[in-house]
């Protein structure tokens, strides 16, 4: 612990900051720090304008752009820490999947993994050549940030990234995914080795690029029973936990899995830092089972966002109170933010949440 | 225990086989029944061939339809349970609601609900009257069925109606559902008190034409946390539970809710004879935590039976070695079979079940 995460690994200004670096250490702090997954998107007018002008995909390639609208809720709000805008599917693409984003549709890629050739012909990527676009963007959200508040920079997990690539887009509950997954053990194998060293390569990239936590999405985990997890995942993800830890011991590892409360036993034996907690999940419960001596993320419902003031403060007191056995509790929604959540209520709850 | 079930409360024939009867009882038996929830539906030839000829509505409304398509699963397998066909949602259509299915996009609700007014529109049910054509395809397939394997009545619950209902259709997690809920909590109990009524009318209903086991699907309360599940839904879920136990104490009683692995404990605590498990929960675990003085139903990961006949077989006997400490255990897949479920994988699993 003794010296503040804040200002290392990496170069930088000092952190005026570093209360979330500080809660991802298990420091014992005054108030959670509060950040809000999604917190760089539709339901802000700012990224709105921007949108009407460029594709996702324009304004994750574009260095300058991606740094706008990072930054776009920090000037916004008093958040404790920013997070990169990309995207958890980006590192497929260099891999050789056609993605695009479809109007009201999501991600689709052009052409899914079928066979064992489909995942032979996957390409490993070189971060700097196939994602720099990215890692410009943390390194110059880095400076303009100048110490504000830290940058978490994130990819999406192997198998999340397993199921895009088979469904070819998003899905339901990824019935075929698990279906070829049962089919082809060896080629699932196969599969997951190359998006394991795509995910650790980029965040490891992310990292030497100033990212000062790392934030794994395992979005569609939930779609697995504990024990396939457990056999056909939880391998995969450990083998990036071990090593980020082992590469870059001092940058806190974060995961997340939406609605994953059936894994989080599993996940908790990994080398990760903090345990992201879906708004479903009973945070009480939770801490009992998987220990005090943790470091938790979240959980408000985000559609209490949408509700009324009263609904909004009402549940971030639930979640303060329900974490407080924890040694340390980071405050975020349960979820994304809802892209059609009014900006007072950010406002309001941020403000709730700094309330000692 | 004493007498069996199967000829009592209902009229009848005696029941050639009444393995899944008793299993609902607790009784100690030599294998698990087994049916499959959707077990009528798009899998078999049978029924495409009758769908390229109805709408689903029209034949859900025609109670010789409904009836055939009960059988179909029954005439072509060795089945130890018929479910009635028919919709979680076609209460709603007499409560005031337009519904109407839409090819690729699943239910459509025309005017659903948006304020007390709406609520207060809705009317009470009269199951004869309304939903003559469900009572009459139960009394028909009873009939028909003479005593061969017992029939299993259905209806969504009061919180998937509600989503339905003021969702107006479909959703991934029903946020602004949660939302209303949290803006309108009077409204809330208003809404939950009407569909409670008249879940409990319907499930009287197709008990006194021939049910002999009645399952209530709580589809959408997976986008509950506990602590909601327990203020909003629970107590209503309860209610309907109560009166069914008290009027009609011989019909077991039996509880799915889609990933509701998080909501098991607030389940259980309610009168209901069957716990159905998504194909998430961990069964040796749930068992562990809820008592092996219960009924379990399930959970087989319905996309082993798009894998390999190998996939089937597997599942076919960890699920059996899981439930293994159960006071009873139904077999059953963890959610509805996928509608392109080869019908030889169908056969493969009741064969791999019905093995001691």
């Amino acid at each position: 612990m003794g010296l503040p995460r804040a200002d290392c690994p990496h170069k930088g200004s000092p952190m005026t900051n570093d209360l979330f670096l500080r809660a991802c250490s298990g420091e014992s702090i005054s108030r959670p720090p509060v950040w809000m997954m999604r917190q760089a998107g539709r339901y802000m007018a700012e990224y709105r304008a921007l949108r009407a002008q460029h594709s996702i995909l324009e304004m994750i390639k574009d260095p300058e752009l991606a740094a706008e609208v990072t930054l776009q809720p920090i000037k916004a709000f008093p958040l404790d820490a920013a997070i990169i805008f990309a995207d958890i599917l980006t590192l497929l693409e260099p891999m050789g999947l056609q993605l695009e984003f479809i109007s009201g549709k999501g991600p689709v890629f052009h052409n899914p993994i079928r066979d064992a050739a489909d995942v032979a012909a996957l390409k490993p990527i070189d971060p700097r050549r196939d994602l720099g676009f990215t890692l410009d963007a943390i390194q110059l959200t880095r400076e303009r940030l100048a110490g504000q508040v830290p940058l978490i920079g994130f990819s999406g997990a192997p198998y999340t990234l397993a199921c895009y690539a088979i469904e070819g887009g998003g899905s339901k509950d990824f019935d075929q995914v698990r279906a070829w997954m049962y089919a082809h053990p060896k080629i699932w194998t196969d599969l997951m080795d190359k998006l394991t060293e795509g995910v650790t390569d980029y965040l490891l990239a992310q990292i030497a690029s100033g990212a000062q936590a790392v934030h794994l999405f395992d979005s569609w985990a939930v779609s697995m029973s504990q024990a396939d997890y457990r056999r056909q995942v939880a391998p995969w993800t450990r083998r990036i936990f071990e090593t980020l830890a082992r590469e870059a011991p001092d940058v806190p590892r974060i995961h997340f899995s939406a609605n994953g409360g059936h894994l989080l036993e599993a996940i908790a034996e990994m080398p990760v830092d903090v345990l992201g907690l879906d708004w479903r999940v009973d945070a009480k419960a939770a801490i009992q089972k998987l220990g005090t001596h943790r470091v938790y993320q979240g959980n408000l419902d985000p559609a209490r966002m949408l509700a009324s003031d009263e609904a909004v403060i009402e549940g971030a007191r639930e979640v303060k109170q329900a974490f407080s056995g924890a040694k340390a509790h980071i405050f975020n929604l349960g979820h994304g933010i809802i892209k059609t959540t009014p900006t007072d209520r950010v406002r309001l709850l941020i403000e709730e949440v700094r309330k000692a």
